[in-house]
């Protein structure tokens, strides 16, 4: 990688796929991570973490399909100190274009009691973990876990080891997101400064944003000479997630004059990346979230800049544009054609096939039947509903729910099970609480529901709703979603989608094979 | 106030009331307002800004009514740098047991260029306004907007000119949220340094996270010397929000090894503050959000943590317990009595009269026949919807919706319009759209949908919905909530509730009176 010579270029690592991942309930499919990897690659990360390889089957499975498929970025899995996670990580990359093995080990008093190893033997471990990496692949990151709680003296002695073993990128996580910008930047900098070697290798700095400062210490550490910056859309990531690629991005892009740095992002794609890990992870993003909140523009709020505003910059700092919210919206309607739709999508960057475009077509053209305003949300959610539904146990035929202030509401469901067409009847709580009921009648089933969420997508009472289904069932989750001018029948549609999820796996993997959840937890 | 002697303490200044209040759409009601107020002064905020007393005579009366009650901490409103501004701020706030006027003026060039005021002018002006506020008013703040992208020279004159004629406290606002933590800090130390008398004032810093750093910012402003945080809960305001108080007062406890600083906040009540604010504002938290999100604490997600973590600190920072957190839920349910719901209530943060714990009691043993498990989440529901319904002109009778995959939804509404008891039916696209149908057809009104919201704040399937409905019309915003098991339910009587609003607006204010979203605009 050439860049690494232009001093002042700050690498994307983007970790969405693994450590956004690891956010409990945030688990993708195969095919959405496969998505957003490809949108990554598309808007110039320059390093994709694309899973945990020994995590589980699944897991080897993505990172070894985005290995396959990742045109520019460089692929990276993720290993622990263990020659097995090792070998089974580069058994999934090693077909990449650009592969990269990351290794890491928990260096802190409270990490080094939980394999209670001493320090030299952690050191020893380290030193043979990544030389073995190396040995299979050039490319070689190595991240000391919990580095801002591990004492200063054994934090430089094992990065030495790690430098000398062949290492050439060292992370140094904020595991618990403790840090603060000055601290940040001091580590950092005393680092590339004591460590023998500490001048040839990148330095990278994985944030938390448990205190709420992940993109403050991340660009302290840029100042201080880090060169790579470990971060997720929407600072997806377990507990308060992890640094906000989009933050970290605008901030270098908009502040250049303090931070001259530059990165490969093609900001403009932020807002549809941004949207598609909303949507497949089940995330939601707040209104008032930095650079993708809905209110983050000013004038996408809906209220009227009043007339003494003549300048735009006295409230922006930025464009919309720049983020990819388009100024305005072409409005789509029902005597649009496919032209005109496919115009959008491309404006909204999704370039489908031509057959998805057909089916996207007739699905829009239903939806432009029942609803006056097309807008680019809606047409988001269209093509997110557009799963391949032929695996697919258990269909919904038809559905009617009576509900209201009379008393309990009635679900009346007839449901294709394993083509069987059977029919129930269910009262509940209100007209979801009826319908799943009136699922589980026709398919029995063990799942607790973890999370049930509705998002009024567009504006308008004619609006599609997103409603993002959870489940849990023997430690294994799976989130369905679905979109649809009715709310009750996106619930239904998006429990059942979850339903269908979690017997896949329980196909594929057999129960409690898929154990990642409970064996995995929190590596950085 | 003595504080200030302790050169370590920080005050923290919440201004969710009028800042926060400031976003696009989550204008809160009068007594929303009390509430609110109320629960940050039993938090131990030290200045609370109540509002802005010449936009409207809403604000006006909640300004006064917040001075007025306010036990401890000092009642705060903003004025222009005019006098009349500051005139009818201190009218509303001279009952204050400790009243403050806080005057602004933006002091940038490009807000310079609106007013289109010299340098000389403005100096004059400050001079004048704050030399009137403080005749007034013993205690004064000024702050120059937009001041991280004022000339040095301006903006250390004008300091020195608001202090020579009074200003106790100086605040320095990043209005656009520009800054980054170094530079903050170096702004604020400068200013201490250089100002004239700057060592005999508080100095405030006041940041907006347009970049993701208002939160370092503001911590590196007090590291260089500032003695005051104007900060929100859960981050509200324009855009990408303001500095968000749980977060800056979290850092504070967490870190208090590099920043040894003290705040006068009661953490283990931020949870229950959040989620008031969240409710009333309809302004939901992602669950990725830092300190107040449902994931932000780990063992909160409803994933066990697997035996290989012993120790909780391994990946705790905090304990969900310091900011209010109950670690273990005591079940509600049926059998419950009056003095358990009291002692859950109290235990919430809740202090609620007699007459209303009567009324609450009564639906929390509705809720108890329809669902097994009350959840702390579902006691807080339970609470917003319980206003006073005495004065509302619409009231919902019964409501019967059918839905499904079979065709349009139709909704059987009947609904006591000032007195008299009409019916109606109407279609739409899913049950939501028929209902809200339903409702124009007994009460015609020209209201556009600004936003249309679900949470479902428990867990089950059976879980309450809150239903958040924006509505406007004529340039006035109104919010309406409510929770139901029946999501379509709560969505009819959120919808009317916020027509409600509207129609008490027109009758108190008249049309475009309240014009307060059209005249002021994002003053900090």
């Amino acid at each position: 990688m050439n860049v690494l010579n232009e001093k002042d270029r700050v690498l994307i690592f983007d970790t969405t796929l693994r450590d956004g991942e690891q956010s409990p309930g945030a688990t993708m499919t195969h095919d959405e991570k496969l998505e957003i990897a490809e949108l990554l690659d598309g808007m110039g990360v320059d390093i994709i973490e694309a899973g945990f390889p020994i995590a589980s089957e699944g897991d080897f499975g993505a990172v070894n399909e985005i290995a396959k498929r990742t045109k520019n970025a460089v692929v990276c899995g993720l290993a622990r100190a263990q020659m097995g996670d090792i070998d089974r990580c580069w058994e999934a990359l090693k077909c990449a274009r650009q592969p990269r093995i990351h290794t890491f080990i928990g260096t802190s008093p409270l990490h080094r009691a939980i394999p209670n190893l001493t320090q030299e033997e952690m050191a020893d471990r380290i030193h043979d973990t990544v030389s073995h990496a190396r040995n299979l692949c050039e490319n070689v990151q190595w991240s000391p876990m919990d580095a801002t709680r591990t004492e200063w003296e054994y934090l430089k002695r094992v990065c030495e080891i790690a430098i000398r073993a062949g290492a050439s990128t060292i992370n140094i996580p904020d595991t618990v997101g403790y840090t603060a910008p000055e601290e940040s930047a001091h580590l950092i900098a005393r680092l590339i400064e004591d460590v023998e070697g500490g001048s040839d290798v990148v330095w990278a700095t994985h944030c938390h944003n448990d205190l709420g400062m992940a993109t403050a210490n991340a660009l302290a550490a840029v100042g201080a000479g880090a060169r790579q910056i470990e971060c997720t859309i929407n600072g997806l990531g377990e507990r308060a997630g992890n640094t906000a690629l989009e933050e970290v991005v605008m901030a270098l892009k908009v502040r250049s004059d303090i931070m001259p740095f530059s990165t490969a992002i093609d900001t403009t794609k932020i807002m549809h990346v941004s949207r598609r890990v909303s949507t497949v992870s089940g995330f939601p993003v707040q209104m008032n979230k930095a650079i993708v909140g809905k209110n983050a523009f000013a004038h996408e709020s809906g209220i009227h800049q009043d007339g003494m505003l003549k300048n735009s910059e006295t409230f922006e700092i930025m464009q919309p544009e720049d983020v990819g919210l388009s100024g305005t919206s072409l409005p789509l309607g029902k005597h649009s054609g496919r032209a005109a739709l496919r115009s959008k999508l491309a404006e909204l960057g999704c370039d489908i096939g031509d057959n998805q475009l057909k089916d996207v077509f007739v699905r829009f053209k239903e939806l432009a039947d029942r609803k006056k305003e097309i807008f680019d949300d809606d047409i988001i959610a269209l093509i997110s509903a557009t799963g391949d539904a032929s695996v697919d146990r258990l269909q919904i035929v038809s559905l009617r729910v009576i509900c209201g202030t009379g008393g309990p509401a009635e679900a009346m469901l007839e449901m294709d099970v394993d083509g069987a067409e059977l029919s129930a009847t269910a009262t509940g709580d209100g007209p979801v609480d009826a319908t799943f009921k009136a699922v589980r009648r026709l398919h029995s089933n063990s799942a607790t529901l973890q999370l049930y969420q509705v998002n009024a997508v567009t504006e308008g009472t004619d609006a599609q709703a997103t409603v993002s289904v959870r489940l849990e069932e023997d430690g294994v989750i799976a989130t369905g979603q679905s979109a649809n001018t009715d709310t009750v029948v996106a619930s239904a549609q998006a429990y059942v989608s979850a339903l269908n999820r979690l017997l896949l796996r329980r196909e594929k993997f057999g129960p409690g094979m898929d154990a990642r959840e409970i064996t995995y937890k929190e590596w950085n």
